[in-house]
């Protein structure tokens, strides 16, 4: 292990820590944050940790233009005996430079990100909430910062990370959601950016999840955009079948973002001897499967939600309701294995979770 | 006309002026910018001219993470006898509106927008420079600023305007680019945002003009997300072909941007009594007509170069030559008007010159 020279200058002004009962998503943020900038002479250099401060940045800075960004998510555990876990770390960074490359970001060193993470959480490990299902939320990102408006990749960047404790995603339990089929709008297709982590993604898919609001349904379930037939994810998820028996999940095809939770999730039913297929699945075969009485279970995998089940999907003007909308039993155990391995109150045969020291 | 209220603070310390023969493009600004923001509560409130300066941003501010952002170009140009001119900059500023709706932001007053850009001009108007073929381009934009990490519209923003002088796109003389039709990448699909100017799509674009830049061309040709046969765009250009005597251009199908000049083009054309026709072309077509030397002509059109003259076309490995690589007769006579009438040496039978008092 080599080892990595961070500096680290710590806030002298403490911000109040929140009441847990309270917390939302991504509105609190810890005391602290790491970054590191990247310049075409020195490459990435100056990693620290300091104080959570603004941003200053020209505003010719090219991620207020051209959106060249890219962005992780994980999660901070806290477990009933005080360790602190993090899960999967280096997956996340080894995702970040898959989108790097796609997005023309040159890569960062993976090693000394999860390094940075682990010194940057451990300052603030105090901000890691102990009540079941809280979590200290974990968002590293870059951002091209060269102030110049040709469209050509930026040739100065920042590597951030910051913390934000977040409560339960299921304040009353775990719940199913309603989700409808998007038939107009697109989220990614073959040759686009749907396999990154970027900004324009999300910013893409905002006006489709508001139109389903309108409507009563909490998210879409995005179809692929050359023949609108192919299920792709649902919401910000990946997305999982239970049919007559048999578990399915659309193929990676490279407009899919390829979700850790997923992969998990696949790990976790083939070392419980389930089969899980991952293959092409048309919204068409899942109506089909409802009119036969097939649909048993279905649920998005995610770091936010990790598992959410849903309960009814909306089709060309017809109600698909999933297990009397109610929680599938494989979906609730997936739910339970795969929270405690992630919070230490189950084994861990994956070697998943990594203890901060 | 409404009379708008907008404060100007005026920089006591003014840059110095950059050498006209080295400017390049959009990488100096002058000594002002016109700032607006947004807040639920107060809508779009306190318009402001102000010295350039940095933005201050929350590191979880929605623009570093889900690429909420929308933006415009166009350019004053001053005449031989100092006089300032814009451009239709009532279209930029509605279809600022048309990309505001896709992206969730919302919309701003048009003619708010127009008069403070004509007040941003004027104060900063010794910053126009005067030699053929330069300009003053001006770069409007609208962030998402509110510091929330959860994927919904943002509940603030920030509505910017930018000036940057600009040297002559063409420094010997008009001249015609290599363009590579792209096979593997897709800029837009139908239900995307191709037709938004939005940062996302720029951010998409980097890696196939990354790759053609390494074969020496200098952009590509982008094909639908479909069923990648149908010409969209030319880089971030609009694009036309003279084929047989007769003009064609891709129709605007929701995924193509609509360009401002891409339309003065269509009228002049129509102007002059020259038919010209707005539909779906393939690059099979293309190719066809190129087999049997019907191919006459072909360029881009956009704010930057107004008019690109295209000398070849690279698809499958196959180089098809244009006008044996010369700039098409027509191309050029639609280059001196379009920029005769923007610079003030033409007459301007359509009312596109806006002149600055
Ligand atoms: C578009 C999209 N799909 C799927 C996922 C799930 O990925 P993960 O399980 O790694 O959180 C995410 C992110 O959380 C996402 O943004
Ligand atoms: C993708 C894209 N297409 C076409 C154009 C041309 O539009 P306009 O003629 O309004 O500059 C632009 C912008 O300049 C663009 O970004």
């Amino acid at each position: 292990m080599k080892a990595y020279q961070i500096e680290t200058i710590l806030s002298s002004n403490r911000k109040q820590k929140p009441v847990t009962e309270q917390l939302e998503f991504g509105t609190i943020f810890t005391d602290h944050m790491f970054i590191m900038d990247y310049s075409v002479e020195r490459g990435w250099h100056d990693p620290r940790i300091i104080p959570y401060q603004p941003i200053s940045l020209d505003p010719a800075a090219m991620v207020f233009h051209y959106g060249q960004t890219v962005f992780e998510g994980l999660k901070a555990y806290l477990s009933k005996d005080g360790e602190v876990f993090l899960f999967r770390p280096d997956r996340n960074f080894s995702r970040m430079n898959q989108s790097n490359a796609r997005l023309c970001i040159p890569p960062i060193d993976e090693e000394l990100a999860v390094e940075a993470l682990k010194q940057l959480v451990k300052i603030d490990q105090d901000w890691i909430p102990k009540a079941e299902g809280t979590s200290l939320y974990i968002r590293p990102f870059i951002i091209s910062t060269a102030p110049h408006l040709g469209v050509a990749p930026s040739e100065s960047y920042q590597f951030i990370i910051i913390l934000s404790p977040v409560g339960s995603y299921y304040k009353e339990g775990i719940h199913p959601v309603k989700i409808s089929v998007e038939q107009n709008y697109v989220r990614a297709v073959a040759g686009g950016t749907g396999e990154a982590k970027t900004g324009g993604n999300y910013a893409n898919g905002l006006k489709a999840q508001e139109e389903a609001a309108k409507l009563g349904y909490s998210q879409v379930l995005w179809l692929d955009g050359r023949e609108n037939k192919y299920i792709e994810e649902v919401g910000s998820m990946n997305v999982f079948f239970k049919i007559n028996g048999e578990i399915v999940t659309p193929a990676l095809n490279g407009s899919i973002l390829q979700g850790i939770t997923r992969d998990s999730i696949i790990q976790l039913l083939k070392h419980w001897n389930i089969p899980v297929i991952e293959r092409r699945i048309s919204v068409e075969e899942i109506y089909q499967s409802y009119r036969e009485g097939l649909l048993e279970e279905a649920f998005g995998t995610g770091t936010a939600a990790v598992i959410s089940p849903i309960g009814e999907f909306l089709w060309k003007g017809e109600k698909l309701v999933v297990n009397s909308g109610e929680v599938g039993q494989l979906t609730r155990e997936l739910y339970d294995t795969l929270t405690g391995i992630q919070n230490g109150t189950k084994e861990d045969p994956f070697g998943w979770r990594v203890q901060l020291r």
